[in-house]
């Protein structure tokens, strides 16, 4: 098995010659692809865009892994950092007849190959990085950064899946992908798959030389051998037979692959081989430009070299020149179609790179066996009774979900700062936290296996998760609110890839990815000012609304109706923010499942008065909800001529008009909640501005005044923070009066009156170390 | 130089003891802070909030730097990433008297200690992380991830400073940190201080063991020195003499730095010292809690240990025993005044580790030597004239001011992709990138030293420019638009830091961070989807008001005027997003510094028609201005009886109302621009959502209809983009005519005519692969 095939590479060589050169037809032609005839400007591309740099070696990796493949039968899905190398990508789809399956005109012939050169960076066309439309690929590497997270967790609970990776030495410098050498300590070599990391050592970014590049290799060796890897240096400048070298260096990884399957024990290192390729930047380029300047394996190659040839013959004459050398009459029939022997190097069809099922994941998705919530719920004989972690009792129902997959493997948490801290810990009950390496003895609940897995490091969640759902599966990723925002544009970059999946016909809709923002800002009274922050729900309003849900349950039955929704969705991009201290619940099970239903509502036992009222207090999330639901019942109590209706708004985008957003509640329902012209006074959990950004075209959206988080705080207590926020309740009760607009000198003297009894119970605060009880003991009622 | 101080340490055990005991005090503590009585649950704060976990190794490694700096006199700036082990390093300041030079009730005697105990986690008081109200501290150190590329930051152009930078093994697993070990090879031995990091092996995060705590000294060697470090373990769990063994660890690593700076010859590696500290987590504490669980060592030491002193007897007389251990009455004396023997473990006044002038850097900022923008202006003899790329004028600018600072050091370009693809290229003219490591023979403009410096990281960049504004310096971080919002949370935490900062009598302002945004996403047609997402923005008018400025100048003079304004001023994050393609000039720079004064302004040579306007044509932003006033030109011509106000804002928060941003318009200035009930349709570079949020509060706010990013995009012509988004000239032209409101059939007819006239366009443009001439040609006035 470990036998090395090292005879026929010249047709490997062949093969390459043909995918670098449909690779660099399709940055430069538009036709003439073929170059059957003297090329001529007309045949040019009027626009030259695309990056010819890194092409070659994606070719070499990919020409490599078919051999892999082909001799081992080895299922294989390649994730490709450097996604603007796509020419590169298409040249062996095309050639392995997978462009050719799912759209005709692709066809594996002259003519298929025109239509593929002609579609490169062409408006309507194939774009100029990776990207949902192109078949086998989970990662658009356009914002590098993340292939290695995202080739870990398409790698999990897959024991036959070898995923390699191609990580480009530019994309090696940023932060995430240089945490995510150690993600292999987390997979299990006896459950999971394996990342076998090809770092591409290139020598250039744009135009600066590479860190990874200027390491030699004894320093690439201690650096990646210290992270836990067998490394092998694959260096074609040195090399005779550079693909003997590297189907050498392939067999045998794989070969140590399936050693460490076989030899390892729990609690035993698991090091896995991985490969540094060492490779001139744009192989195969001419060596100077025109000009004289150089252009292989320097930072010149990296873009479109020989750009000037729209103006200049002698770069014309270099660019045909430089074609021709690929001699693609010697790979290419009369028809265009590639000679049998660069076919021969194929794997068998269904193991071709571009066609692994994985890659198109909403096919293999399987429903989550969900379990039953009422088995789980909270009971709440009244509104405002009992004292409950929302959190907590989700944990609960999490646990019976990660029971009732144990066998499928197909469902994972993700969480960074610890499912214990987030009040998720009944988890560990039904699993252990996946981890490899050898342990101290004091840790409790980590295994090789373990379902969970903790790291802290948002990136590698977020990676993982996005990896693990685009191979068709389901997680979830609970997260400290105020860090969310340290995965916003791998966010923004994820949304995109499902707003683009959705118009590709051939992809299936994959689960959503759901975040649990939990240890809210209004609970981090004890960290401090860096721990509150709720700017994730704001970038996420900035996506399209076929992708972006924001749900804010007030208590633990609105958060598993809520959980259990989003878990059973796909396509989206779910975020849940919930609670976990202990608090009083509001809605029994059904309520919660009307009220979710519905998104938002009046909660008719804590209104005040009928008909249309003075003013309405609306809520949304679970410290607001108590601040609107006190200060209703100082009005109640102190100024009950007042009349007050309570709404709670459970999904956000209730609010946005039904033709902006798909959850926007119908005009009649909206003006149910919130009749025309009374004013609202909106206690909301996160900043103002997201509020307003929801109600924007509604009738009458600036009678939303809206309370939230004010970038005001510190170490503190819970009212003390609400205070600085202006969100407590007294801050509410008093704006309500203000709002509701009577012009009675009683209201405004009540209104001063509740700002002055705030201010007294801050001092307490202050004075104490702890709220005064009325405050951290009131309860709905009482 | 090099002999070590072995004698001594049970003085500095003394020392380490008296800082230990006063931290756990300050958890747990609010009266009889000495123990001069039995402990009471009276003298128990009512609400325990501290992280003790990490304290001994602060402590721990204070000590040891103290003795370092009394034996060779060096300048020593310690940057602590554990900023939840606050309690430690008030402790040392306290000690060494930095808190009672900055405020006399925190003296140094029982008094003293008191009131900075009882001030701990305490409303009003100092916050239960660090923060920067603490004196020494440039890092919060609450979101982890960035100490490590703080120091570095911190370090440049600062040849005499040593910047110690603990980093927790739970922080060590996050990117950013992973990423900044090699950011060593960016310093100069020559001409920049040098970063000391040591790896805090701790074992444990909050509950989960730590990755780098599960990797063998073996491995951590390995890891460090192939990333260019010279690493040494200091296991105080295998010491006879912990302290003696870090005395000797710190002593060699400054033998060695003094001898690389000696050594050292551009051309080689720069090999630095690094160290690696095991200590047992919450070292000193109970080895186990009255429940009989193990405590010392593990993950239950991380927060508060014997939480349940409040309810459990046992767990009360534990702590006290505890507390009791450090035996503070020998420690201190009668009055509470720590006695002399641990006095004189303390360095010089001057050079003790809170009083390093770089932790307050605006004391010394210098004001730039900013060059004459006149000196470097755009020749604008008409608006609409000439053909400039406005990065490109303000690169020769740039260019100039670095060489103005040659001398001074003190102003640093940082980029993550690069100066040239910015078009900032004429930098490289000034200076070099400063790179130290080898490089490959066909790198240019790559030297050690050089004040530009290119990492494919933007939290690198990021964290870089924290530390060296932090420290009194000046910095740009110009990056491409869709990627800034990698750095989203880090300028969240930043511009908390900011705004505390603000409200410390005793901190100076440092410079303000200054983005320059380019490669912006309307001209990213050609890289696609991935990189076009204007959402940084969005984020920074989350921000406090005091702190978030935000500019688009359409051209070159305004970006100059701009970029001179933000570079002059402080404590403030000004974001900065300009355009690199060359295009049309606007305004000559007498005009460009009206504009950019005023913020905002109606552009009279656009407009048409006398008094009150139909409809408002506003724009902001390089690309959405020339569609606005090419919107413009088509109704001037092709419909002349709608009378048209053009306005440009250049200061987004210019639209705010004045009570709310120090840059809104007076009312009377604003109504001149957007005459009340005169709808306005706004082309805006960003999310539309931004201007609604900025114009939120001013009269009438839903009649600006605004235009801008929807998330549609792909690899396509500029043009195509732009319709993609309903941005372009004709959806604007048609949409002033729809909200022009006049009600005429002949308005009708002629915006769906120009619709037609769009998708016609939009058909050419992906027939011919390039935009219509007279799209991509089009210039004012011809």
């Amino acid at each position: 098995m470990t036998t090395t095939q090292t005879s026929g590479t010249e047709a490997v060589q062949r093969y390459r010659r043909a995918c670098d050169y449909a690779a660099a037809a399709m940055i430069y032609l538009r036709d003439n692809t073929l170059l059957r005839e003297p090329l001529r400007r007309e045949h040019l591309k009027p626009r030259l865009l695309g990056h010819w740099g890194t092409c070659p070696g994606i070719t070499f990796l990919h020409a490599g892994l078919n051999g892999l493949v082909r001799r081992t039968g080895q299922r294989t899905l390649l994730v490709t950092g450097p996604g603007h190398g796509a020419p590169a990508v298409h040249a062996n789809l095309w050639l392995e007849g997978t462009h050719a399956e799912l759209d005709p005109a692709l066809s594996r012939d002259g003519a298929g190959l025109a239509e593929l050169v002609r579609r490169f960076s062409w408006p309507g066309g194939f774009p100029s990085h990776l990207s949902p439309e192109v078949p086998g690929v989970i990662h658009e590497g356009g914002e590098l950064g993340y292939a290695l997270a995202t080739a870990f967790g398409a790698a999990m609970d897959k024991p036959d899946l070898l995923v390699a990776c191609l990580v480009g030495d530019g994309e090696a410098e940023t932060g995430p992908t240089a945490g995510s050498w150690h993600a292999s300590k987390y997979l299990s070599p006896r459950t999971d798959g394996v990342v076998l990391p090809v770092l591409h050592a290139n020598g250039y970014k744009i135009s600066s030389p590479t860190v990874y590049g200027c390491m030699d290799d004894e320093e690439l060796t201690a650096y990646f051998s210290g992270a836990g890897w067998s490394p092998r240096v694959v260096d074609v400048t040195r090399a005779d037979d550079p693909d003997a070298l590297m189907a050498e260096a392939l067999d045998r990884a794989h070969a140590e692959i399936a050693e460490l399957r076989e030899r390892w024990r729990p609690g035993e290192r698991a090091v896995r081989p991985m490969l540094v390729l060492r490779s001139p930047k744009g192989w195969g380029v001419p060596e100077r430009d025109a000009g004289g300047d150089p252009l292989e394996g320097t930072f010149r190659a990296h873009q479109v070299p020989l750009g000037a040839v729209h103006e200049d013959d002698d770069e014309l004459a270099l660019l045909e020149r430089w074609l021709r050398s690929y001699r693609p009459e010697e790979l290419f029939d009369a028809d265009g179609r590639p000679h049998e022997d660069l076919l021969a190097q194929l794997p068998p069809e269904h193991l071709r790179l571009g066609r692994v099922p994985e890659a198109n994941g909403g096919r293999l998705r399987r429903d989550l066996p969900l379990p039953d919530v009422a088995d789980f719920a909270a009971r709440v004989p009244a509104p405002g009774t009992g004292s409950t972690s929302p959190t907590e009792v989700a944990g609960r129902w999490l646990a019976e979900l990660v029971r009732a997959t144990e066998d499928r493997r197909d469902f994972r948490v993700l969480c960074p700062d610890e499912l214990e801290s987030n009040k998720l810990g009944a988890l560990l009950e039904a699993t252990d936290r996946g981890f490899t390496w050898p342990l101290p003895d004091t840790a409790e609940h980590v295994a090789p296996g373990g379902r969970v897995l903790e790291v802290l490091s948002e990136h590698l969640c977020q990676g993982w998760a996005q990896g693990y759902l685009l191979t068709g599966r389901h997680a979830l990723f609970p997260c400290y609110e105020a860090f969310a925002s340290i995965v916003d544009s791998m966010v923004d970059q994820h949304a995109k890839f499902l707003k683009i999946s959705g118009e590709v016909p051939w992809r299936e809709p994959v689960a959503s990815l759901n975040y649990l923002l939990t240890s809210e800002g209004w609970r981090q009274e004890h960290n401090g000012y860096s721990h509150q922050g709720p700017g994730f729900l704001n970038n996420l309003l900035t996506k399209k609304a076929a992708t972006a849900r924001v749900y804010l349950p007030p208590d633990a039955n609105t958060l598993l109706v809520t959980l259990r929704d989003c878990l059973a969705s796909t396509g989206r991009i779910n975020l849940v923010v919930a609670g976990k201290n202990a608090g009083a619940q509001w809605l029994d099970l059904e309520a919660a499942e009307r009220h979710c239903a519905a998104g938002a509502g009046v909660w008719d036992w804590a209104c005040h008065g009928d008909g249309d009222p003075d003013v309405v207090l609306a809520c949304a999330g679970g410290v607001p909800t108590v601040e609107a639901l006190a200060a209703a019942a100082i009005l109640r109590e102190r100024a009950p001529e007042v009349t007050v209706r309570v709404v709670n708004v459970v999904d956000l985008l209730a609010l946005a008009p039904a033709d902006r957003h798909p959850h926007g509640l119908p005009d009649d329902v909206f003006a149910a909640c919130f009749p025309q012209d009374v004013p609202v006074v909106f206690a909301f959990h996160g900043y103002p501005s997201a509020v307003r950004e929801a109600v924007h075209g509604r009738p009458g959206a600036d009678r939303f005044h809206v309370h939230g988080y004010l970038e005001e705080g510190t170490t503190t207590t819970p009212y003390d923070l609400l205070v600085a926020n202006r969100m407590s309740r007294h801050d509410l009760a008093a704006d309500a009066l203000r709002r509701a607009g009577r012009g009675v000198d009683r209201d405004t003297d009540l209104a001063e009156r509740l700002l002055a009894e705030r201010d007294d119970l801050v001092a307490a605060a202050h004075r104490d170390g702890v709220d005064p009880e009325e405050i951290a003991e009131w309860r709905w009622g009482a």
